[in-house]
């Protein structure tokens, strides 16, 4: 039997937590969530969360760049790891991220609430979503040491005034040059979950509260060009033409089914399309789009890439047309820990609420977590499976079965 | 037997002409040929015509909006209408327009030359391109009354600066306001010929040098809105989504297999393509296309026009999305006259010359000439079909070629 818990009283609290994290102190917007890293608004989100941990006796530090840190055991001592990020998209609504920290420390109320005494380590992931820097899992690829000191001094630069990562950090009270420190925040970490909302609808249409999750979803992303003609549009006949759009069409249906066959998860999307000159008059004479092919499965999804890159051009070719297929960036999945995920699956099955075992199709900072801890995630369900907007919705009673069932599988992992 | 011409004399007087109308005192543009309405390089690009038509006994005027009028007879007498268009694409080459002005001018030298007393008049159309006021065939359109005075007074302003027609044209000495005598122009013609570029590549891939136009294409223009769902490209299974790529895809398939079965010179082409929010990892949650359908035969290109209407309201509702069709501009296809098409085919004939009998997949001029006088055109080759570009090519030879057999039809009409 599991630890009981008022998961009336959890989700008011987790309620009332996002409603704060949602006032106009913590978001640099009026119409959406906007924080991210260094700014006054991201600055008084971690003083909410340092204070709130503070009062249930953790001790909370940040990392030489700002992720937050805070532990109910001394340094050295091992604890189970739980968290999320807590920066937005620059559009984003109340719940991307700020809700699997809200969680996180729900879970430590209820540690220190029920008398459990479980050792937990809550951190709060800097620079998620890429609002800041444009770029994506910022502070776990700096933890992991996935980016150079070179990406930090100079590439890494301010969306909104161009300056340099470094110089921000360092601007905002921080110690960049010991940036390979972060890392040992990993340090003495038996486990790690972290929960967040899907971002899709799988949860939702399935009528599921909470989706354990057992692998994130690897990817390739990809550019297309087509180089084809540019003709007029009303002069030039049919059989006399070299148009991009062509392969384009041919392009957008082949991947929906080679994605659709794979399966298991395996998906496939084109979500770029530049048609250069782009008159209604002229046939193309060029056609840019992007690829994005994922999956939880690293065999399935890369041959799905091949294969449409190999369909490009035999099609381009066919048609007279030259393609350039470049893949931009891949990551390979992530299979998440068995033992956690079997924790989680049966702490959600003495729930008695629905749920579900699922991957997830996004990346997350688990990915980069992972390599180092054993690990896992918890999804609820956001409406629609909107989310990166300000018509984000979830529910904090399904926030709360998710902080029971985190409780609860880390009592039985500890 | 027709008139004997010294081709090579003409080709040489052309190329010259065209080389002058290329010189930096005739574009706005160092790299390309770009020359509007009241603009200083127009005005010189009208004097450099009328001194050269002058100097040939023409009496020239211009309409009370700045058509070029050069008549070799008095006002009141029947004379045969020859010319096209001198302001250029913003962009331009030295061909689109020019050439035929040109090769007008060339008629007229042949006709004093060879003492041959015929009755002409030559037009150079103001802004065929729309490159001033963003507003095709607009000398043409307010010779026939095809605009309304709120049009040229509020509706049409220039791309340059936002003030409008009317201030435009009262600035550089025209009478706006005298607008609708504009038609009189037409008055006491017995025919007209436009000998232009091709703008394609069937004369060159048919290894012609002469195409005698005996239609003009009409066009539908329309637009279609495809609403899907937005969606997370990684965390949204194939089977969930809502993806209006996979309509745009399909209509782009079918609108190239309706135009190319439908045949009879009728061509399809989607020339815009917007998605919404267009990342590469987003499911579109929608898509704007364009569609451009055309062809001589009215039927034809109507035909495929409501075809692929109704084709993306079935793809849309069998993917459970939703589609808007939305008519933008609608032109009839223009027959030309058989009399004047039979004496240009007897002409290139007689020239030993390969030509073919054609229709114009452009619109031009001539569309609003027909509509008052016995019309036809002649093409010549323009490399690759390029047009509206710097890199546009055209043979003075060939436009050498098309003044033979212009003056000759003419003589044969007269």
């Amino acid at each position: 039997m599991g630890i009981g818990v008022d998961r009336e009283r959890s989700a008011a609290r987790i309620e009332r937590e996002i409603a704060t994290l949602s006032g106009r102190d913590f978001t640099r917007s009026s119409v959406a969530i906007r924080r991210y890293a260094y700014t006054p608004e991201y600055r008084r989100t971690l003083d909410h969360f340092t204070a709130a941990l503070t009062e249930l006796g953790f001790t909370v530090t940040e990392d030489p760049l700002g992720t937050l840190v805070a532990r109910n055991r001394p340094v050295g001592e091992p604890a189970f790891g739980i968290g999320s990020h807590c920066d937005s998209n620059r559009n984003g609504g109340k719940y991307d991220g700020t809700m699997g920290v809200v969680t996180a420390l729900e879970v430590c109320r209820l540690n220190e609430e029920h008398g459990l005494g479980l050792p937990l380590q809550l951190l709060s992931f800097l620079e998620e979503e890429g609002s800041g820097f444009g770029q994506m899992l910022l502070g776990s690829r700096i933890m992991l040491r996935r980016v150079t000191e070179a990406d930090l001094r100079e590439r890494f630069r301010a969306i909104d005034d161009g300056r340099s990562f470094w110089e921000h950090a360092e601007e905002a009270g921080y110690e960049p040059a010991r940036w390979e420190e972060s890392i040992h925040v990993l340090d003495g970490l038996t486990g790690w979950i972290e929960m967040h909302i899907e971002q899709a609808r799988v949860l939702q249409d399935t009528g599921k509260r909470i989706g354990v999750v057992n692998a994130i979803a690897g990817y390739v992303h990809a550019d297309v060009h087509v180089q084809g003609r540019g003709d007029h549009a009303g002069a030039t006949p049919m059989g006399l033409r070299l148009d991009p759009t062509t392969v384009l069409a041919e392009t957008i249906l082949e991947l929906e089914q080679l994605a659709t066959e794979s399966g298991h998860g395996t998906v496939g999307t084109v979500g770029e399309i530049e048609v250069d000159p782009g008159l209604i008059n002229a046939v193309a004479a060029e056609a840019r789009f992007s690829l994005d092919v994922r999956g939880p499965e690293d065999a399935r999804f890369h041959g799905v890439a091949r294969e449409i890159a190999a369909f490009v051009s035999d099609t381009a070719e066919r048609r007279g047309m030259t393609a350039r297929y470049a893949q931009r960036q891949t990551l390979p999945a992530t299979a998440l820990d068995g033992r956690i995920v079997s924790a989680l699956e049966a702490a959600a099955s003495e729930t008695g609420e629905p749920w579900t075992t699922m991957h997830s199709g996004a990346a997350h900072d688990t990915m980069c977590v992972a390599e180092l801890v054993p690990s896992a995630m918890v999804f609820v369900p956001c409406k629609d499976g909107i989310s990166h907007h300000p018509a984000e919705q979830a529910q904090p009673a399904d926030a709360a079965l998710a902080a029971e069932i985190i409780l609860n599988a880390i009592a039985t992992l500890a």
